[in-house]
């Protein structure tokens, strides 16, 4: 692959993974919004299948990392550090471009849930009227939560321990899949099943941080929220923000120490 | 693929397309429905799964495009648009077809849910008794939600940005599944990710206007809402019709594009 | 495939299916099951999982109809009915021994729901003492719902026109499964699509009539009910018992008309 | 492949496993956790990826039986029972490393749940305000439901029996699977049509005893219940460990006699 495939298929397809991915996280927190309030079941499959609509988007051009702890891993495993920066640039843009997308889509929803003045509930589904009402309530509080991950509990050495532990099953089930391949025949429904591991991951182990277990999936959006002309949106919390980036880059390298050592 | 092959698969297959995706919104929505208050993750996957049925149905026949948009990007990927309008025609008609069979398969739920006079609770379910009696409550309201989508927010530039977006991605990841069938075999497994790529797009970018990314889909049953005699049906909303037409028109053709830079 | 093969095979799959189907109903309804109350979505992935499993592990013996309107339609479609006596019998026994280990598995709940009196709260998950004090309520009603579909609205023309529509669609989705399978492979994942055309009929189609769309599933269990030594378990409803037994045959019969007729 | 394989693979595998379904069992059930009160399709779909996941990172390793009752099946039909105790000493080592990889990973959510003190709510998700105060109150109840199963009604013959049926129809599914791959194909993905099994079994089978069906999945997180140095975690239920070690290995056993007498 060309270093311009590359960065264009890693642009791309991070942006349409932190689209989705953000999607799903604004249709069920902001106001004025069909999906509020739909459950972490929908936060779970919303990401995972974000995860596989870009895998087959950006796979055919770039291979389709999309994730810095993705790139880390495979450049340990086959010793090869050569294009480490070209997709992690492309995965930072995307996920940027991706996040303002979010924005774009959920303008109005961003403005009612910060600001409570402006919705006028449409026809359609009898749940508007309800939601207009709701809306007029006073601004929800922030929704960075929509753009990066938050612990539960402000703990770093368990935060830390968490998006470690999440990774290091991603990046496994990521480097094995050449091996299932050998085996007769996953094939390109192997991005199917990543994306499944990513739902497995985000039901079992997103609850206590949000299971950022990819630094460009938290630091580009952060820096984009950090950039919004958002009224009341309240702060980035940049103190938060290296572990996502730490945790899963040392989980990308201890699951790729791992496969070396137990399935090479 | 002859015309007639073409227009009756079309028929077929967006027939069951908008009867299943319109059943979901029916079942979700009416009184004296098992599936009353099911949530927004049973219309995402009830819409992703119609789709998949639609396409395994129709693949065969014609290809399954089910969807105005998806014929427009490939007609501007081949260049070729001597079948655009069988395609379309059929996908008009087949979306009427099904938003008709919508009503006959809820008849009495219709009639309960706007008259709310004749349910008459039948065994089966302990559920039934406190259905009958919910009934017995006045008219539940506009029932358009089940046949075409509207805005929780109306602002046409927002919704209709929404609705670019998520077409954008679903016509990506039409375009690059031959991309992916020349890896090593996604087959007709493809229809099954596209299923997934619409629940994505549901749980993701539905919130704002209930995601139409099909004109077909929106316009047909529209005009059959208009049409049946349906008691305190409510109106049609014509003024925000042009929306999932021209929506969805749009970002299959800026999909199309991108691709023809991007991807080829 | 012999008769034994068959009669083996569709005995043993049909049973896995009921007990599997029979057994999501259960889980949500009775009292004393964790499973209690989760909902639509749960029941139709749950009878679309069944059909799954029960096809995976009947198919390599018999095909795995595991339905009379699959058995009836493919044998309009191959004219030929030789078949069809031995595929019916193994279907409805197999019915018939889902339905009672359903009973055997959910003994305990059984009692607890119509009996109230003796259930011991174990250990394990917090929510057993809620259930526990919960079980002490007075019996919770019928169980035939458990066993046997029932209407939401009793109207035999609307009532059976539903079990029309949804068998059409699994029967059409049955059928051109060996169409897809000449493209290039669906293969034994034919299992799985159709799987997903179950879940999909229970999320559009099944609230009007809980979706039978199968005469065996539900005419097996009923008659189960009917025998089985269960307290207060009220009437098996035989007055309807014709509806989903003749809809999803004539489904099955128009399918394989429409097949032959515009696919083949 | 040799012992060490064996042993390694089934270790790693066991142990994503179990980190992944004991981790579902954690999200849904312990204070300050994102994902508490997901319900019951979140545990299944959890259990089931789980189950795919350490499939698809340790098949090619050691064939990924990860239960017991699959290997005792596997070895019943083979006639051949030389690796039985490796793959069984890998399945327990690697159930306690994962019980204890739930425990790191949800340190601060099962001393908050416990102890109900030193939440600090993070930033992020607006939920966050309510779940502080929600932990503020006294702690939540045992956790043993995290590590091992518990029946609702305790009745250790229907405990057993359901178990039984519970473990017979995962066993039925997996040895048939070697049927359904000399069909046409189904290749590696029988890991993922495996793991929708166990959802399957986990919605239907799963109300009365919560689904252990594998010995190793149950005993091992249960010792390490009793090792853990958690404040009020209550007994580790002895007296009931027997069944889900006992249930499942019947079932297995029978499940490969009926499939010996039926399919071979």
């Amino acid at each position: 692959m060309s270093s311009s495939d590359i960065f264009i298929g890693e642009t791309i397809g991070t942006a349409v993974l932190i689209l989705l991915g953000g999607g799903v996280c604004a249709a069920v927190t902001l106001k004025a919004s069909k999906a509020r309030n739909a459950g972490w079941l929908a936060i779970a499959f919303g990401w995972g299948f974000a995860v596989m609509t870009a895998v087959y988007i950006s796979g055919p051009v770039s291979g389709a990392h999309l994730n810095p702890a993705v790139t880390v891993a495979l450049a340990i495993k086959n010793g090869d550090w050569a294009d480490v920066p070209t997709y992690v640039a492309g995965q930072l843009l995307g996920a940027m471009i991706g996040a303002a997308l979010v924005w774009v889509a959920y303008y109005g929803q961003f403005r009612a849930h910060l600001t409570d003045r402006e919705v006028v509930g449409g026809p359609g589904a009898q749940a508007t009227a309800v939601k207009a009402v709701e809306a007029q309530e006073k601004g929800a509080g922030p929704v960075l939560g929509i753009f990066s991950t938050g612990p539960e509990i402000r703990n770093a050495v368990q935060n830390l321990a968490t998006e470690i532990v999440g990774t290091i099953v991603l990046i496994l089930a990521v480097l094995t899949q050449g091996l299932n391949d050998e085996g007769n025949g996953l094939g390109v429904l192997g991005g199917l099943v990543t994306a499944l591991v990513v739902v497995s991951i985000g039901l079992s182990l997103g609850g206590p941080t949000g299971y950022a277990i990819n630094p460009a999936r938290d630091l580009g959006p952060r820096i984009v929220h950090a950039l919004l002309p958002l009224p009341n949106k309240g702060g980035s919390d940049w103190s938060y923000a290296w572990v996502p980036v730490v945790g899963p880059l040392a989980g990308g390298a201890i699951a790729a120490g791992l496969y070396n050592l137990a399935f090479a």
